[in-house]
């Protein structure tokens, strides 16, 4: 057993051993909310995220104000299969924007108080030197882009283990740092296509359910991308069962490092949010490893790929934001941040019915 | 003609000289988000919103950081009916509540930096003296609660241009001091009775299609509800052509302060954020008013009532959230205004392609 399938089984059964979410804790958060100066419930989801948050931590004072995204950085063999509207140098080029602040998800992180933390997995070319400051760089390439999957598997089975370890290692510092709040993201030229290889790969959709358009392609180049999803399915067979050899066939190193920081999210008992399709198919193959994982992930939003509404169904998950968002990089993630402060500062900010002074429902309800 | 009636006529005129949005200023800011580094469009809703704020001002570089929340209070002669889970001694109580600052909307205002102005438009009964100052009240009311409208009109025709005058001149003077951003919000046991019964004599829609459960009423007294609103609109017969006769007869008088404040926000360019269904059947009369104050809202979300989907529809709104909120008193408003600054902060913070030095889209889209 290599030291990655050991860190792998151990990161598994500490989610394992949690069980189900705190359900004592949810009761207390929700005999709080219903205590407000409010009709129970008429907060609605705000009310759900700050009963999930207390059965995820078990805590009821938290404010997660030690916030962190993650975004995940790596190359696609597939991308020289013409699948998306931008060239591979994007991701470089983008990861020292994120370096810079320059990106979406730096004015986004900021506003919410959130650290942007890149990790590259393995970006293709060398990362254009620029003011960097604005986000931590973690150097861990395993290698400069995956192998074509519609050739053959994007990855060795060891390669799939590792990038799974990098999020572990990931997640631990966060939590050595008391950071009580992840965001992820990623970036990566071709990973919608990886993407919606391993949903169709792990729900036995076919590749054009799900299947989209990226951050914008024509017609022509959709009906080219769903027919490379089918070829590397083909080509890989990758079964459910076994979610490693999913990552390892059609998958991406970014995508593996965010199977590894969910787990581990889990595993500490950080509340995780989730982003776009990406990160959705990495939450798929971590809740593959661990069903459990999924309640303790929040779904921060929608986007436009039709994929992941597939992939958060299959989560039983509801997100919180549909903006029509189909960037990635964490926005979404980021976005939920202010959900989540808002569910805080009603659950500590506001009266109860009897410090205010204000009558409850009608002890009889119905005419009167 | 009276004083009301030459106030609302003015403005009236002054909203439709406006004519549409800025179309130049719309342009500018999309190409301004183009220029951006992410994939055109790929920040969705945001990227809309932008380019609404933009139309509704004229202005590329307003934050919007001077706001309020303007949040109408008033009871009800209906919810004698019976068709609320909560006592009419609520209102006042819960009017009392917003001005000790211990209310959901005092929490999310507060979150964004809005201040809250609570119009007392008709509360009846007393507001307990409590310890006030976070939140301002316009004390203005017209009579304690309209009449049951399931036994006659509500109020007079002269009660509704009076309502609609006040919020005129609540807008008056948030304009003088310089405010730039409105959310509107509501308080009155009974009102989404009023709301239904509206959002039918506008729509022409049955009243079982447009009542729902408000704060939270069970199956008998939702029925009863039901026959509520279709005597009311049997007893009165309000048509839509006329919103004024529709206000009086059936609607309310936070309800006609809200026509009020949308009106005058959208003559005076000031982007407005509807909340909930209350504030949005205000919206309805106010573009049957004048149809161009609608494309000057802001849709903040969408709440449960299914009379609320209804008249989003009818006034060509998408709305910002929908977090299953149905509370009102403007809290959907507040948490859309975080999306406000999300927009503004994604306008103003991120590189340009340029600056950063990243490639846009490839210039032949397609298989490579």
């Amino acid at each position: 057993m290599s030291d990655h399938t050991s860190g792998l089984e151990q990161a598994i059964e500490r989610v394992v051993a949690l069980g189900g979410l705190d359900a004592s804790a949810m009761v207390s958060a929700s005999v709080r909310l219903d205590s407000l100066t409010k009709p129970p419930g008429s907060l609605g989801r705000l009310e759900s995220l700050a009963i999930q948050l207390a059965g995820i931590t078990g805590d009821l004072t938290r404010t997660y104000s030690r916030r962190a995204i993650v975004l995940a950085a790596a190359d696609h063999g597939v991308a020289r299969q013409g699948v998306s509207a931008y060239p591979a140098d994007v991701t470089p080029q983008m990861v020292a924007n994120f370096l810079a602040g320059g990106a979406a998800i730096n004015v986004l992180a900021g506003r919410v108080g959130a650290t942007v933390s890149v990790v590259d997995a393995g970006v293709a070319g060398a990362i254009p030197a620029v003011g960097a400051g604005a986000a931590t760089l973690i150097r861990v390439p395993i290698r400069a882009g995956t192998d074509d999957m519609t050739a053959g598997p994007a990855m060795s089975h060891d390669e799939a283990l590792r990038a799974i370890g990098i999020g572990l290692d990931v997640v631990a510092a966060l939590e050595h740092d008391g950071v009580e709040l992840i965001g992820i993201g990623e970036m990566g030229i071709g990973n919608t296509t990886a993407a919606s290889a391993i949903t169709a790969a792990m729900t036995g959709l076919s590749p054009d359910r799900v299947t989209g358009r990226g951050t914008g392609i024509d017609d022509a180049t959709h009906a080219h991308k769903v027919a490379m999803v089918a070829r590397a399915l083909s080509r890989n067979t990758p079964g459910a069962s076994d979610p490693i050899a999913v990552l390892s066939t059609v998958g991406g190193f970014e995508i593996g490092v965010l199977v590894g920081v969910i787990l581990g999210a889990a595993g500490a008992r950080i509340p995780l949010i989730l982003d776009g399709f990406i990160t959705g198919a990495a939450a798929l193959l971590a809740a593959g490893l661990v069903p459990t994982v999924a309640e303790r992930c929040i779904a921060g939003h929608r986007s436009v790929e039709p994929g992941h509404a597939v992939v958060l169904e299959r989560l039983g998950l509801r997100p919180l934001l549909e903006l029509d968002l189909r960037l990635g990089e964490g926005t979404g993630a980021a976005l939920a941040m202010s959900l989540v402060d808002a569910a805080v500062a009603i659950r500590d900010g506001m009266a109860t019915f009897e410090s205010a002074g204000v009558a409850g429902p009608a002890a009889t309800e119905g005419v009167t």
